[in-house]
């Protein structure tokens, strides 16, 4: 038997849809760098989803991409983004933010999550800091929703994240890789609509959601950035054939099919979850999305991958170590199935 | 009846052979950013096409991105890079090099190609130049096969531009957006193996040759660069479904699709060359390879539309323009049958 | 007998009246960078002589860095600026403007001049082409003046590339690292108040003219760019003890120093010039400010130095070489006495 | 009576024996860019201080300048700095590496000290991490001696951390902006020749410790960089009067000027930080060199300006406030005097 494999939400292609309509439309003529029809009626299907009408949609490639080509795109010289230390863009994206000239200002993070208050504090001295004139200018903040952990901001922490950045003259960008897994989370209480409202940028994941590739950068307010079609061919981003991405998000969108992924993985989430807390591990983190971070002994963690692929995510302690479980689009019933019931059967001791 | 269309070479998906392998493959579990097994057997397939069993194969996105990517890794501080003025990274690329900190230095071409003898004057004036401290050290000369005219370096004028960059210290560059056009022409001379003797670097196209996107980049010598991979995750170019590119070229290179290709449209485009040429136009540049560039009268030039579309390319005076009509992987015998027989009948008056 | 040199015009260090003033006010207390009064009534000196009461006034220390730090301060991403080919940032900067992320769009020169009518040609063309977007906007004009030929513009075409940067949405930037030398040519009409009035930015060179170090950088428009101050600091162009920028300008400023330097050195031009032509020796470039260009044999080329040390310019043809003799704010009567007798009685043969 | 002013260490110009060589001297003509034999004497003078006979020096002109321009130098691309939180580069330097391009890896510091523990401790960490490609790649340590609150690295620190460095692949970069109130302080046990022996690079500081402006940049090993006279150039950072860098360090290196002058300024500051101890005021560090950092109430930081100007430095809680006093080369001893008795006569209340 085949090992299971829970190691990522990247492990397939795409969902059967968007393989299906990419083969259908592979012979169609059209436009490059995303002028065509498909791109378009894939924007106007995001801005309908998101009750923006007036949403610049940008289609972008993978998720290190875009966050570098937004946050670029947002930045004047001197001006930096403030994200928590264990934020995507400030860890695991190899200095991209650097890299394009502009500091991460890192605050810490609770769970992973920046709080309004910790943001309001930080500016609040920085505003009365003599030197700030030979200081970065902190001009944006970056959250991700769900966040490194898999974890949700309510409604009320992102309206309150807005108004402290609202009162300190940022913009707020939100990194959605992963958010049709937040969208599907029974918790979640922030809906496309609401990050139209919230953020001044964020971006609909693909590559992680259903889709061969692809994300969807959202611009809620036309005029944000300027030339940023000129901006994302500098740097690389602007695919040929953009009419792939149009495609897909199609796809994604035309009939709900974004919403159902994100809500059969987080029940495929829970699933695994509840299997390691009845084996009697703890949580390093509450599950609420498509993410599961068992807290093993060394020796479970040693018994693990004879049954199932996790992958390593920290050593909280000698004798410990944290791994992470990804359930996606494309995690089958059985494989969950056979991993509950391995769970049961005691395969951790 | 719709209208033709030969104004590019990347108006459709892919060829059928790579989507139906996308397609089968679809749902195979795999490491993400290249590490799997099938990107793994199209590097091998690449490095037996080469001849250069060592050589360190890297697949990145589109055209753009790898040109930059590949350019800063093989400049250090103050390095500059060599190019013809109708160079695609002198000119079509934004300023992605400028924006990684480097200037292209530009040289005059000879129909859009740079002659060994005039590189070889120009670093021997740099050389003498008692201010060269103060200037940016050429270090890295950029071609492209076939070029932007669609014209043919020779291996002897490749021999020479190897030899003149030896002598001078600089390392050589190809740009191989059309690769397949190059090597499917009857004029053409060099193939992958030589490039790979010859070159420092050099990348196989995919997007305009048969796949859905895609581009092999090729250091033919291991050692060539340091952190491949984490530069080009920073520059967001690490595609997280890495083994898409690696299926899409197995599919080009396991049994000679690729060369299939190139020969096959630059039959095509010799067909349509011979159609302007008998129905009276004069050719701005020869025909070698996939893309042909007839003169026209501004009379002509509002006709050709109505029955095919080709992209402007420049006026050379008033009263004329010169058109482009490319053709590719996915042009129809029928498409140019029905071109041919058009021009026969008149239609440019 | 010393040699005599005219090799550059930074050969010394400042004329007497800025040395005696550092003295003199060395032991002032004051605020650090620029913040202090002698830089503040430096700025009012220099409004006043540009006629221009709400400019703002940035002191930096040299032209490079002065290049640098303004270009990037009034380019937004992927806007490159437009300069001749022999332009000081187009080739003796080590690509300072590209290491900061912006293209030089190169032009011909007419005896390294930008004509008003190319810049207006190759924008027209520009704005026609489709692929626009795909290409480095051109958003600023940078000229010098004198140039790097010792050549003037006057006002006539001062104002004639105004205009074609105002028809095409371009501003306009002019190096004045020996303005100084321009502003005491006879054949000038060129004033800083008109420079105020036509130009977007500019500066009055310090390093060259009469001061230790320093450039003074002009924004006759306030608002024109944001955050300078802070730009500046983060590419460590701020000097701590700013004052002493202040305190070199308003030696300069304060009773005509500045004017009177510039003539004095452009007489003495002349009269190096004419000891060339005197002794058969054509010049590259007609004399016009400080900077003499005579071509000569390569014997003659070998003979000079024994006289007087002058740099190495270019070399026209085999057999010919052009040197550059520069006098300047230092240069003494009777090292001009000493080089018109020596080409008098025939030194170069 | 002119309010006493200790609100920073570059209030003035530079010391009598400086200002009078660079008058004895402005007449010399001497080549540029720092190739004259001023400053060929001066890095004589400072590789002799340094036991580093083989060192390059260069000389740059201000601390933040030094700071971009060298570690620029010493990165390669995807590398990092390490640094503590509140190191110059991280916070005050307006961003200057990441506007070159490089993350600064900010750890906590131990009064703003980095312990070679933490740095190991991250280091491990680091090298374990499975997705360290996907990260900034730490490359060099960055301390500053004595650093931001000034405190002192002792030799058995700077050896710890050498150790640490070399174990983890990672060069060590010294900060000397206030290098000479480190060598004059009675604590203090690094010399510079221990500096040479375990730093890759440090510089010695001249803008706060004497001269007008000027930082000598060593490498003590030959080739620890390549072009860096092209890299300070193409940063604005070559100061074409070049001389008068060498002309200033050989006033400080060539009779022991330096020496005396941190000597004195840490004597006045012990003088000034006894006298708050004794007005009853806490010190928020104990002071080492030059910097004295009195805790006052706010009453008393209110009262303090009337008699002598400090610099405000944070705020520890409310009610109270830390402000900095610096003394320097210019220290007057009757200046202090002054002080000592007014904090005597209780002032503060």
């Amino acid at each position: 038997m085949e090992k299971l494999d829970f190691s990522s939400d990247y492990l397939e292609g795409c969902a059967d849809p968007v393989m299906e309509r990419l083969a259908r439309t592979n012979h169609e003529k059209s436009a490059g760098y995303g002028l065509d029809g498909h791109s378009e009626h894939a924007r106007e299907l995001i801005r309908a989803a998101c009750a923006a009408p007036e949403a610049e949609v940008h289609f972008l490639i993978g998720g290190t991409q875009v966050n570098e080509v937004a946050i670029f795109s947002l930045l004047a010289p001197c001006e930096g983004v403030v994200a928590v230390t264990s934020g995507h863009i400030s860890v695991h994206e190899a200095g991209a933010i650097e890299a394009d000239g502009h500091k991460v200002l890192e605050l810490p993070g609770h769970d992973g999550k920046l709080a309004a208050a910790d943001l309001d504090e930080c500016m609040t001295l920085w505003e009365k800091d003599g030197n700030r004139d030979h200081m970065v200018q902190p001009a944006l903040v970056y959250i991700s929703q769900p966040n490194e952990y898999g974890l949700l901001y309510s409604r009320a922490e992102l309206k309150a994240l807005h108004r402290a950045c609202d009162v300190h003259g940022l913009r707020l960008y939100v990194d959605g890789a992963r958010l049709a897994y937040a969208l599907g989370a029974p918790e979640n209480d922030v809906t496309l609509p609401d990050l139209a409202k919230l953020a001044d940028a964020f971006y609909i994941g693909g590559t992680k959601c259903g889709t061969l590739f692809g994300e969807a950068l959202v611009f809620p307010r036309p005029g944000t950035v300027r030339r940023f079609f000129t901006i994302a061919k500098q740097r690389g981003a602007l695919l040929a054939k953009g009419r792939l991405l149009g495609v897909q998000f199609e796809a994604m969108f035309e009939d709900g099919l974004y919403g159902r992924i994100g809500q059969a993985a987080v029940a495929q989430a829970r699933r695994v979850s509840r299997a390691f807390e009845d084996a009697g591990c703890e949580l390093a983190h509450p599950t609420q999305t498509n993410q599961v971070f068992p807290v093993l002994t060394d020796e479970q963690a040693r018994r693990l991958p004879e049954v199932a692929l996790a992958s390593f995510w920290e050593k909280p302690d000698l004798g410990h170590a944290v791994v992470r479980l990804a359930t996606s689009w494309s995690t089958a019933d059985a494989d969950v199935d056979a991993l509950v019931r391995a769970l049961g059967t005691g395969i951790l001791g």
